[in-house]
């Protein structure tokens, strides 16, 4: 067998492992693979994969996996990952980068040594969900696909009914009910509840696919931002803080009833390189 | 600051970190650097550290800490999985290994290219506890220091107050409240639930210091075994099985009341080598 590099790499504690077909190439990514080394113990451990190969096209071409093995959404916190290890690797040298990933092209830009900017494209709008039962109670959700398909919850809607704090919110119990739910079949749905209450808002998610609660989920803070702006009438950019406590700035442009330009910036780091020895 | 190499090492499920000194000396293993590494998602992530450094009195000495930062304490699957390191890494040709740590001597066993054998030393005596209070109920439960301190119950002792299934037993929920009792105050107690009913065992434990279950616990085997003998009249060798499904064996000779030589048996893999980039 050939020498497995890799890259272990966390974006606003949400956590990948990173593999560079310059460094590894012809790996063979197939749904046993990546959920072997997406385990925390037996494994590497991440929420999940990034490869990242040479673009004719673009600065590089970036493919993402969840830690179950499904595939072909956008995962903006390892699209900043991403951009993190491209300049970390030296294959770019501008602060603005240029990316393609599942046939669509993406921006990115190096702010600082630690804060990473990723642009989204193509934002949904909102559908409001009038009547979603949570916890014995109907109350509003918001669906917006940000590149990922999200459902934004206002906890302050659920009072007397769940924790007033996000701190203390069942987040993974009622997230995973919603996620499997009839409504949202058959994709199912990720699910961020926030707390609309301050200027900046408090975000913790339940994600498909990683089948938990994830430290920070950057298309799920995006579409909190877009939702804060649109609904309550938050103004960009809007600071968010997800579950590592990390800070996350949504920018967008707004021109009448139309945003455009939506970014995100918050941390990332490469944490260590490995190589595989016996998985 | 030096480059930090180091090697994750699974034993039987239960993980570890592996600093070797002749690769990166003069590490400061600091509480606050090995909660950091055995963070999960921020970290490299695992159930302890583990330090290998040469001796001039055995084939190498030892020092493990735990996730929290606590060290001092036997971690029988650590052993093994530094066993496996040792051989690994060229540092020793023969099969029996002699080690030290925390100013014992210990010796292991190259069983073959995957299974690993560790020998305890200084097993306590069982210390049975009539009275122990569990969801309600008062059972017993039988202690046993076997490098660390164990407590192991019998799950059919809670028939009718818990799941019959060990695989649907409460075991964080119930393992933390034994474990912080006063009972067991100030040190606390690791606690092993088991199921004695067939030729071989079944066990999960609540390890302290992690302060969760693990996947498997060397000492927590090796103590149930011991229960099984003197307590259930099971005969060695013991065959266990840990939550990661793996196989345990811990074998012992019996000399009248007493018993000698005690050995633990199961797998043990270096899975990757890592070099710390920013942490």
């Amino acid at each position: 067998m050939n020498r497995i590099y890799f890259f272990k790499c966390s974006a606003a504690g949400n956590d990948f492992v990173l593999f560079d077909d310059d460094i590894t190439p012809d790996l063979s990514l197939d749904g046993k693979f990546i959920r072997k080394i997406c385990d925390r113990r037996l494994g590497v451990g991440a929420d999940g994969i990034i490869r990242i190969k040479n673009s004719g096209k673009a600065d590089f071409e970036m493919f993402y996996y969840n830690s179950d093995g499904t595939g072909g959404m956008l995962c903006a916190n390892g699209a900043r990952a991403a951009l993190k290890y491209v300049r970390f690797a030296g294959k770019v040298k501008n602060n603005d980068i240029v990316f393609e990933s599942s046939g669509r092209r993406y921006k990115g830009n190096i702010v600082s040594e630690t804060e990473i900017k990723f642009y989204f494209s193509d934002i949904g709008e909102i559908n409001v969900i009038e009547d979603l039962e949570i916890a014995g109670r109907k109350i509003a959700g918001y669906e917006i696909d940000t590149g990922a398909r999200h459902l934004v919850i206002n906890i302050n809607d659920l009072k007397n009914s769940a924790p007033d704090e996000l701190s203390d919110f069942p987040v993974v119990e009622l997230g995973r009910i919603i996620r499997y739910s009839e409504r949202f079949e058959p994709e199912g749905i990720n699910v961020n509840f926030v707390e609309f209450t301050g200027p900046e808002l408090k975000i913790r998610t339940y994600e498909k696919g990683v089948e938990d609660e994830t430290l920070s989920c950057g298309t799920g803070s995006a579409a909190a931002a877009i939702v804060a702006h649109k609904i309550f009438n938050y103004k960009p950019p809007v600071v968010l803080y997800p579950k590592s406590g990390d800070k996350f700035i949504v920018d967008f442009n707004v021109n009448g009833n139309k945003i455009a330009d939506v970014s995100l910036t918050g941390p990332a780091q490469i944490i260590y390189k490995g190589e595989l020895l016996n998985l």
